[in-house]
Formats: C-alpha cells, sequence, structure tokens
C-alpha cells in the first residue's frame, strides 16, 4: 500500500515512572503491509485518550492485560475504511475498535464495530456512544440503580465516563454530587450538565462541602478516581449502598497503590463495593446508544467531548494532560486527516 | 437487692493504645439496685469474648457506636434470671443478650433472648448459636452463596466466627482453605473441622501455598481478619466472586487502619466487597438453630468454644489472649457462679 505512504504507530519506549513522560513513547514509521484475505484497512481520525492506558503500562505482572516495551500504546480508535477484502466492510464506511494508537489499521473485522453518523457525530463513537458513555450507562442503571430522591456522588465528574455517568443519574431523578480538580469544572458540571452540587477537591473544606451537601448520606459513590477523595467520601455511604468501581485513577500511576482504609465503613452499613467490566454489557449496547439518542434528542443529554488536534505524535503528551485533569468530558486526539 | 452482695462491672478506664493492656479496664463493685416495675435480674454464667470489642474502644468519633471511658465494657452475656418482676421471665429461665461485661443485669427484658438449653447447652448460645455462629450461617449462605465445587477462602479460620463459617461451607459442598496463625491451628482446622487446607499465614511461603491451593481462584473470601492476608487474597479472587467483609480484627488496634490497596483487583473481576451486618437477621435466628441443630444431630456440624474461667477481673486478660491467637472457636469467660 505504498501510495499511502507510512504508518505512524505509537510505542512504549519504556516502563513509566509516576506520571508519563514524552521519552515514554516512541513513533515508528513502517510500512503499510499489503491486505490479506478477509483483511480490510482503516485510517486512523480519532484516538480515545483514556486514563485506564496508565494501568496497563506498568511495570508490573499483576494484571491481566499489559503493554510492554515494545509493543503498540493500546487505544480505542476511529476511522474510516479505505481498502478491503472483506465483503462486510466497504471502502468509506466508519468504524471504531481497539486497534491502537497508530494511523492505520489492519483488520479482519472481528475487532471493529460500525458506526452510523446518522446516529452520532464520528467522535462521540469513542465517548459517549463508545466505552466511556456505555460504562456509564450500565455501570449507572444496570448496577447502582439510583431512585428518585437519592444522593449520589460521582468522584472524577467532569471526565469521560463521570460526565456521562451524572446526567444519566439526574436523569433517574436522583440528587447529583460531583468531585472534581477545579473551579472551572465545578460551575461546568452545574450549568451545563446539570449537577446539584459540585465540589472542587483541592479546596480545604472540601470533606464539610460534601457533608453539608449530602444530609442524607450518599446512597451510591460512582468512582472514577479511588484515593483519598473516595476514602474520605466513604465514611458517608448511607445503608445498603453501593460503591461502584468504576475507576481508580488517582491511583494508576502511583508506584504503591493505597487501598481505602475506610473500607469498614461497608460494613457497619451492609454497602457494596463493586467491580464492573463494561465488556459484559456487549449485547446490549444497542439499548444504550437508542436510549441516549432519544434523551439527547429532547435536550435532556449531553455527549461533551475535549478535542485535541495533532497527529500520532502528540499523543503522548494529550495523554499527560489527561492527568493534568484539563479535560471536561471524553479527551480525543483528533488527527489532522479528519474533518 | 442487699443479700447477693456486690455487682462487678468492667468499665473502660481509658482509651487503649494498640492492644489493650490491663490498666485500659478497672473494675467497679456497686449494690445492686432494688428492680423496678418490669424489671428483671440475670446473673451472668458467661461472658463472650468478641474482637468487634477492640473497635468500639477507640479514640475516634467515627464509628456508629462507642464505649468511652467511664462506660460499661459492651459484651454479650448468657446467664440466669434469678429475681423477676417480668411477667415474661421467671426465676430459673436461661436469657442471652448485650447486657456488658458485669456479674449482675437489671433489663426489661426487651434486649433479652430465652436460651432453650434442651437445644443446646447455655455457652452455645453465645457462640454457635450466638452471634459468632448466626453471622457465620446468614453471611456464608444468605449472602456468599457458595457453590459445589466452588472455592471458599476463611481468614481467621479458627476463630468464633471462622470455625463455623468453613464447616458452613463444607456443608454447601464447597472446597475450603482456612488462614490462621499457627501450626496446631491448621491441624485442628483440617482434622477437627474438615477444613480442605489450612495454611499458617506466618510462613514465609504463605500465599505461594493459597495460590497453589487454589488453582481455580477463590470464588468467595469470607474475611475476619483484613490486613495483609485479605489484601494479598484479592488478587486470586474469582470472576464474580464475593469478598465478605465480616470483621477485620488485624485492623481495630491500629491507630491508622490500612485499606486493601489490591481492591482494584475487584474492578476487572467484576467482584464485590459486601459489608454485613448479623441483626439484619434477627427474625430468622429460629431459623438457623433449627438447621445447626439439625446438623450437629448428625454429626456433621461442631461448635467449638474455647472457655477461659475466671471471675469478671480476669476479662481483660482473657481479652489479651483473643488477640494473640490463642483461642480454637468461640472465646468465652465462664464465670464461677457457671456449672
Amino acid at each position: 500500500m505504498s501510495n499511502l505512504g507510512k504508518n505512524k504507530k505509537l510505542i512504549l519506549a519504556k516502563y513509566p515512572n509516576g506520571l508519563t513522560k514524552l521519552d515514554d513513547f516512541l513513533t515508528q514509521e513502517l510500512d503499510i503491509p499489503e491486505l490479506g484475505n478477509n483483511e480490510l484497512l482503516v485510517q486512523t481520525h480519532y484516538v480515545g485518550v483514556d486514563a485506564a492506558l496508565r494501568l496497563i503500562v506498568r511495570n508490573s505482572d499483576e494484571f491481566l492485560f499489559r503493554v510492554m516495551p515494545g509493543d503498540i500504546i493500546h487505544g480505542n480508535i476511529a476511522g474510516e475504511v479505505i481498502a478491503s477484502n472483506n465483503n462486510d466492510f466497504k471502502i468509506g464506511e466508519f468504524v471504531t475498535g481497539a486497534l491502537g494508537v497508530q494511523s492505520y489499521s489492519i483488520s479482519d473485522g472481528n475487532d471493529l464495530e460500525k458506526c452510523d453518523l446518522n446516529l452520532s457525530s464520528l467522535s462521540t463513537w469513542l465517548g459517549g456512544f463508545g466505552v466511556s458513555g456505555l460504562t456509564a450507562y450500565f455501570a449507572l442503571f444496570d448496577v447502582c440503580k439510583p431512585q428518585p430522591g437519592e444522593t449520589v456522588l460521582i468522584t472524577g465528574a467532569a471526565g469521560a465516563v463521570g460526565s456521562m455517568a451524572g446526567q444519566f443519574a439526574k436523569l433517574a431523578g436522583a440528587r447529583v454530587i460531583g468531585t472534581t480538580s477545579s473551579k472551572e469544572k465545578c460551575d461546568w458540571l452545574v450549568n451545563e450538565l446539570g449537577y446539584d452540587v459540585a465540589i472542587n477537591y483541592n479546596d480545604e473544606n472540601w470533606f464539610e462541602k460534601l457533608e453539608a451537601a449530602a444530609p442524607d448520606r450518599l446512597n451510591i459513590i460512582f468512582d472514577n478516581t479511588g484515593g483519598s477523595v473516595m476514602n474520605e467520601a466513604l465514611k458517608l455511604i448511607a445503608m445498603h449502598g453501593v460503591v461502584l468501581l468504576c475507576g481508580s485513577t488517582s491511583q494508576y500511576y502511583e508506584d504503591q497503590m493505597s487501598g481505602p482504609s475506610n473500607y469498614i465503613w461497608l460494613g457497619s452499613m451492609r454497602a457494596r463495593l463493586q467491580g464492573f467490566v463494561i465488556f459484559d454489557y456487549a449485547e446490549r449496547y444497542e439499548e444504550a446508544r437508542k436510549k441516549m439518542s432519544y434523551w439527547i434528542s429532547n435536550g435532556s443529554l449531553k455527549l461533551p467531548e475535549f478535542i485535541c488536534k495533532g497527529d500520532i505524535d502528540e499523543f503522548p503528551d494529550t495523554f499527560s494532560k489527561l492527568f493534568d485533569g484539563k479535560n471536561m468530558g471524553k479527551m480525543l486526539l483528533k488527527l489532522p486527516v479528519a474533518k
């Protein structure tokens, strides 16, 4: 496929120490091989910038899935089919899948979903319509099950998942409190996404604010961050409450992760800390997207995106911004090819 | 009630620092007041020696129930009604309740259960038939729900709850592994209680032994101890596993409790850490005791007790032995009056 130029592919250069640095990554430029039987070629338009990546580039054999030095950086992308030997995929169709951080990918189609751009724009198939929004949808409605009048805390409330989960909790009739890292993001949560209360955990008295905002305690803690915010919030868990373990972004880059020392509050409150993985719901993604489309059409749901522009080489810098808490909503890297 | 002599009553002298010491406690000798309307007098025969006491004598306002200096030491007792102005309780009947560590108690009967000594001996109403055994029964059968062939880990396996929970898990058809603190207790778990494997966590390679004993991972972790044993075991939790948060005895006396840093394994394994409080099952105690009686009668259940003899003053020393891990089964203080 020499007419296309080279494939830029992002590689893990070495295991990061703490927050990732630019030289933890390396860009390779490789020829694009000819397609085999049944294969198709995808040109990447958007790359999802997901915090969970930091967990899988750890120098540790503890976790089930792992990226090692020399491996391609794992990542979800959305792009266009530009060549195909596969009858199920036509040139010009748009697809999404975990094809890694690179400008072109070859696939046999099994790891791809088609993106219906009549339903939603391409970028949202990585955000609200993608793993982030689907995680928020199923974790919130199927596991947490908030009831009208209940109080829900979303940690990492302005993130890709949190910004959707809070809106879903409002749609369920709950009172929704979010924690995030700046006043700007607090204002956005309340004014744009309809959070009842947003708290900047960098304020000295943030916990007092949380206590004041939750006089009937917290029926649900939808936890995206772990760390001290989640740990302190555990003291406010309500009877039979649910702490949904969605992410632990504050821990992913720590050499020694720290566990929630207040976990024994789960005991006296008959509460639970519940693990969750979105892939268990793959058969039901359609249902969630239909529901979301309806809510978008009647103005009760937004799919917030934070789009950074750049080529594959810009991914490491963009990823750093994610851990700086720069984003409001789903962070995406938009490649020059995308319109 | 001057004909009975004095009531010996154990008081918290000061908040303990680390493991309790004898001078954290104080015995008072008080006159026994006359009974009021509807009141009855109970003479204590047995006092339950329960690890959870250490949690409620902490110098902390964090927990919902608390014993402060000057307060009576909280404790469950079993004893005999020796005077009564209450039509529901006759002299000579035996009762159990959370009447505190003292030789005589006055009650209006609302906080008491009658002990049917035809069903089981008085001491077992504090152990297997009491809160410890009932906790094991409902937490195991109603929450953990082990299936035949599944693997169950009991931490603190030789303790009051663990020694019952392991037997119940065997009755449910599971493979049962226990962790405890000595070879002697390991042998007892296997030979007397039918555990499949027992592991001394003081052995250097205890975790390798646990891994070897659980090739299909751990469907259930019935956790009585918290701390490093529970934390390491989390790495072996099975898909959709349950970690039952029954107790955290290794943490109760720590200034700074430590949380399980491996809790993120709950995420990838879609597992849960589940709080539990036995009092929610009060309406069903009868059901559990009938089942236990049947299993005792057919030889498939034991109610292990570790009885220490002494008067109320001996309670502090006995309590220290509990945290030394001396007991196999439910630890009880048997007062001189008990036959």
